[in-house]
């Protein structure tokens, strides 16, 4: 029996994900070398489609690594001597502030409670020696957006910092503009409906700089290195080749439909999700002002999460949990584009169901 | 046109491949949570038949994580306060040695020439405070081997260090005793004809209990956070799920046909390659010695190894080129029990046509 997922992430699959696994038999790109003309020309690929649908421009490099988790690692190993900084408003933003943290900086947290987010930006007080401003778009444990406006205002006031955003559950939805934000990474298991073993970093040239002149900035996958194999079309080790070639093809899929189509339809799927949350009696939206409602994860508060979710399961409807603590209080639903129409639909159908 | 890959990985995909991703898609496992009872069962058979099949004690656990190259950070930065030593028969125990450099380690290097080993292993003169001595079971750019036998007398020459061997080619052939040697790794993408995308890391309560203890360990991937949550059969982080699953599956089909039976075939093939390696005029073995002749990796040494290359290609067959400033020099073959009798036996008959 086929299930409709609606987890964040992993998530429901692209459609033609079987159809392009079965193009990666034909073409035994398992089999590849990844310092072969046929990798390069995948990464190649890879990376038109993804600049033409997020409007990358060409002072921003595209790298691969195995996921969005490794990056919040390696930015800071690489980009930060001692000073960062975090915006948090969630689970994973705090989770981002305890690698650099971990990592023995100076990591400053500016955080709100969960399912509340930053509204106004200008009066944050980082500290003057901030070398990078972590910040998440989306918080995947929470729901909760930054406004796209925040980056200029935080990119005005902290011009000597680098500023980066966690985008893993809003690309390539987040029309990042990256003229001000310096570095984004996601991981393909989201709103890109691929099975998960890869994540994208988009750098500029700040950051490789950076990264060059760093100490103890780690032996692998340094930004450095990703620099330098960049330009012959490779990768530092070895990559998730196939992966990298699905990514390349949602990407193009994407491109031809057009990300403002693409963008639009999450808008109106968001606004259906939310009007639920306002209209049943066993749900309220967690996050209840609209500038800072994520698009891409919608999250309930209710008292029957797990009575809701053993339910539509009984329909082939996966729904995520609420996260780590939230278990029993939250319902989180992916609102991605790869998600049909019809599992959509079957979704709503179910939850108009509802008390 | 199918190919027939010898490359050293990626290489050669396991012949059921297709079919196993087949029962992948029908489970969707691409959408699967990683926190599910599904994953950890998956986890579990993984575990169980890599036990079975590697001879791997209840002493040790096993984690997955992208690749063997991220275990070369991780197991130093984990294990190593100061000193570590390598043993290094050619470039990736190079590259393992620099990793330790790039960490601020006090890395020793105990180096032989390309195609050269380790005959001999008593008279070596590790640092007295090593804490983790590195060796290669099989290095991958010379076809180089090293003697199971030493890592006996590497434990009783150094029992207060941990012991950890590269097995990345090697794995499963390579019959490690894992009463002796506390922690070994590889990649899916050589032996176990799989897409890259996943490694396997195997360590003991020593190594854990040193990274328990360490400072300056990271912040993803610690061996601390591998064995907390592998207790519950999940991993730190969203892992490749897809591929776990398909790791299953092959160390299952190889332990229906048996680990001796496995290595049996090995090598008996692994003959006829240096046996080709004597008797051809434009080919000779690179490693001449059968002590530390690699099973798995075959190198031979030729003046024309684009020549012969591409001449393969033309019929499907797609070998190896030297590695590094080897690439004119040396042609690699690798002989992983993951490629067909079928494919073996159009390799040996386009080597017989050679002068």
């Amino acid at each position: 029996m086929i299930q409709h997922f609606f987890t964040v992430g992993p998530s429901q699959l692209h459609p033609n994900y079987t159809h392009w696994m079965q193009q990666a038999f034909d073409a035994q790109l398992g089999s590849i070398s990844h310092r072969s003309a046929t990798f390069n020309n995948i990464y190649k690929q890879a990376d038109e489609h993804l600049r033409a649908l997020m409007n990358i421009p060409a002072s921003h490099s595209i790298f691969f690594l195995p996921s969005a988790t490794e990056v919040w690692e390696r930015i800071i190993a690489n980009t930060v001597s001692r000073h960062s900084a975090h915006l948090v408003s969630g689970a994973f933003g705090k989770k981002f502030y305890e690698f650099s943290q971990a990592l023995g900086k100076q990591a400053q947290l500016i955080g709100v409670p969960h399912g509340q987010g930053f509204e106004q930006i200008n009066t944050l007080s980082l500290h003057p020696d901030t070398e990078l401003i972590c910040t998440t778009h989306n918080e995947t444990a929470s729901g909760v957006q930054l406004p796209l406006a925040h980056y200029a205002t935080l990119k005005q006031q902290y011009p000597n910092a680098l500023l980066c955003t966690d985008i893993v559950s809003s690309a390539p939805y987040a029309n990042i503009d990256f003229t001000i934000v310096d570095s984004a990474f996601f991981s393909v298991q989201k709103a890109f409906g691929l099975p998960a073993g890869l994540g994208v970093w988009i750098a500029n040239e700040a950051c490789i700089n950076k990264s060059t002149q760093a100490a103890n900035k780690g032996a692998h996958h340094t930004l450095e290195q990703f620099a330098k194999n960049y330009k012959n079309w490779e990768t530092p080790s070895t990559p998730n080749v196939v992966n990298i070639f699905l990514l390349s093809k949602v990407a193009e899929a994407y491109n031809k439909i057009g990300i403002n189509a693409i963008r639009q339809q999450v808008e109106d799927r968001a606004k259906i999700l939310y009007q639920l949350g306002e209209q049943k009696q066993s749900l309220a939206n967690l996050v209840t002002t609209p500038a800072i409602q994520s698009q891409t994860v919608v999250v309930y508060n209710t008292t029957q999460a797990g009575d809701i979710i053993s339910n539509f399961k009984q329909s082939q409807i996966i729904l995520g949990s609420g996260y780590g603590s939230f278990k029993h209080n939250n319902i989180r639903i992916a609102n991605f584009p790869s998600i049909t129409e019809q599992s959509f639909d079957i979704l709503i159908n179910k939850l108009n169901q509802l008390a």
